[in-house]
């Protein structure tokens, strides 16, 4: 087992899950935590899993970067509407040769992060999870977990898989966490698109599971649409997605359980949406590169606007508690 | 005064209105009713208008078409959604030079009704009102009232203004209806598309009134690009809109009271919407022309889930209501 030592920066269900099995495999982990500190530095970290629960009693948990051990590997598991910390977290985490593993959704992350870090110490992560934090420190994982590992370059080029990429996918198999290597990061992050904007963008918008948005025509019809301008969405960044894809991607959704996005809960949890790093970048990059995508630009102005009007909601429910 | 008689075929918040108002300024007419009929037989109807209230303590009412006086002019009044009682319900009130007077949204329902009662004896009437139904023949009118006449004529070609026209026109002046006359019916249709269109599909998808859609960039900038698809399918008509006319109608709505659109008022009362003869054939008659629409596409297949779950929710509703 190697002695890479782990930092967390955003101890959520995704960050708090994928840290807690590298602490439980024998890693020395640094969790970074906001909200949770308190609760999770007295009580630890407690995870419930169809493939085992546990407990970790105790974790290293912090509340400020700055008082971090800098880490080999440092995980960004911050929703991306977080991101504007960045700049503060990262830099004191950073050893030389340290490492930024970016587990976050959408596209254009890697590029932000590398310029706070640096080009080449950027690796991209894809996660396919079903996790939910039931309150500070305990987290249920219902399904999945694979993470696709590619690592970043300037510009998205394609790197290949590098040695990095080899060394990290080693820790976290070690971990019992799969792992996927790709070759082209750009390429992978699109095709996780191909799902991931029809389907959270349609489940906030139309209040919709994954299995009602299968069921009516009409919604299975848009979801091929919208898959169908993803791809060429990929296609303006020169990324070939065979149109097969849209079929495949239908099919493992039918066979899905009945399934809340990502999106959706953080709509339903009162959260802000990840609707830049999901759709609204996408739209700039084929943009940019002469490419509309009317549907997708539909779907970012609606959700846009429901994102403004519940954090406002929300604002205004803050401040009633408040003054009651 | 002339002595034509009406017919009033479906007397909710906009058949009630123009009826009641015909009737008060002595004309004979004939109401057609359903759920209704027993309110209104024994009661007649109530408006209330700023315009002044009145009650007709006695009219005209029947449940039955066959069972009423065949009429001069045929006002059809129900939600599009009601177009397949159509043909049973015209032809019995019709004689020799009877002409229907199609009062509903969106587009291409003249033809529809024209394939029942003939090319010749059609005429579109564009309503501007706001009004509700309270409860059965209690009608409250809020604002505006005028209709937009055009004759209608095969394939929609363009007849000018005609006799006919004409007559109906001062009978609806003589009853306090403010009228225009349109010499293109199908380029007035489709001018009110660049307003219903967007308000409607949007009002309905994001639980907003009008204010709250122009309050929002997002929104706004959604709205304007909704109007140039609208605007994009006229042209595919041969109906040239100027781009100019996108601005009238962002400053009109800025100047309105907030407003919630008949679609929005449908779906909230749990009505079936009209999304078809609002959204589905103004892009079926572009696509027919190689003309796509693709983001009132997107509306249109929102819409089209929004209003199957609704109404599955209100068949589950009332068969509950009907077991306990």
């Amino acid at each position: 087992m190697s002695h890479r030592n782990y930092a967390i920066v955003g101890t959520g269900a995704l960050g708090g899950f994928y840290g807690a099995r590298l602490q439980k495999a024998g890693f020395e982990v640094h969790f970074l935590l906001r909200s949770d500190y308190d609760r999770v530095k007295k009580h630890g970290l407690i995870i419930e899993s169809p493939e085992g629960d546990f407990t970790l009693p105790q974790v290293r948990a912090y509340r400020d970067a700055n008082k971090m051990l800098k880490c080999d590997v440092v995980i960004l598991a911050l929703k991306t509407t977080q991101n504007h910390c960045l700049p503060k977290v990262l830099p004191p985490l950073l050893k030389d040769n340290s490492v930024v593993l970016v587990l976050q959704n959408g596209l254009d992350t890697e590029p932000e992060v590398a310029k706070i870090v640096g080009d080449d110490r950027v690796i991209g992560g894809l996660c396919f999870l079903c996790s939910y934090k039931v309150s500070p420190g305990h987290i249920c994982h219902l399904d999945y977990g694979t993470i696709t590992l590619g690592e970043y370059a300037r510009d998205y080029q394609p790197t290949g898989i590098t040695n990095r990429m080899h060394q990290i996918a080693r820790d976290f198999k070690h971990a019992g966490i799969p792992i996927k290597m790709s070759e082209d990061l750009l390429l992978s992050r699109w095709k996780k698109l191909v799902w991931n904007i029809p389907y959270n963008a349609l489940s906030v918008i139309l209040d919709a599971r994954t299995d009602e948005l299968m069921a009516n025509p009409d919604t299975l019809a848009l979801v091929e649409e919208i898959m169908a301008e993803v791809i060429a969405g990929a296609k303006s960044c020169d990324r070939i997605i065979s149109n097969d894809f849209i079929e495949t991607m239908l099919e493992r959704t039918h066979k899905m359980k009945p399934y809340r996005t990502s999106m959706k809960i953080d709509y339903d949890e009162s959260r802000p949406l990840e609707v830049d790093a999901i759709l609204g970048n996408p739209l700039r990059i084929a943009q940019k590169a002469g490419i509309q995508l009317p549907q997708i630009s539909v779907l970012y102005r609606m959700l846009k606007f429901m994102d403004a009007q519940k954090q406002e909601a929300e604002r205004t429910r803050r401040l009633l508690t408040v003054d009651s």
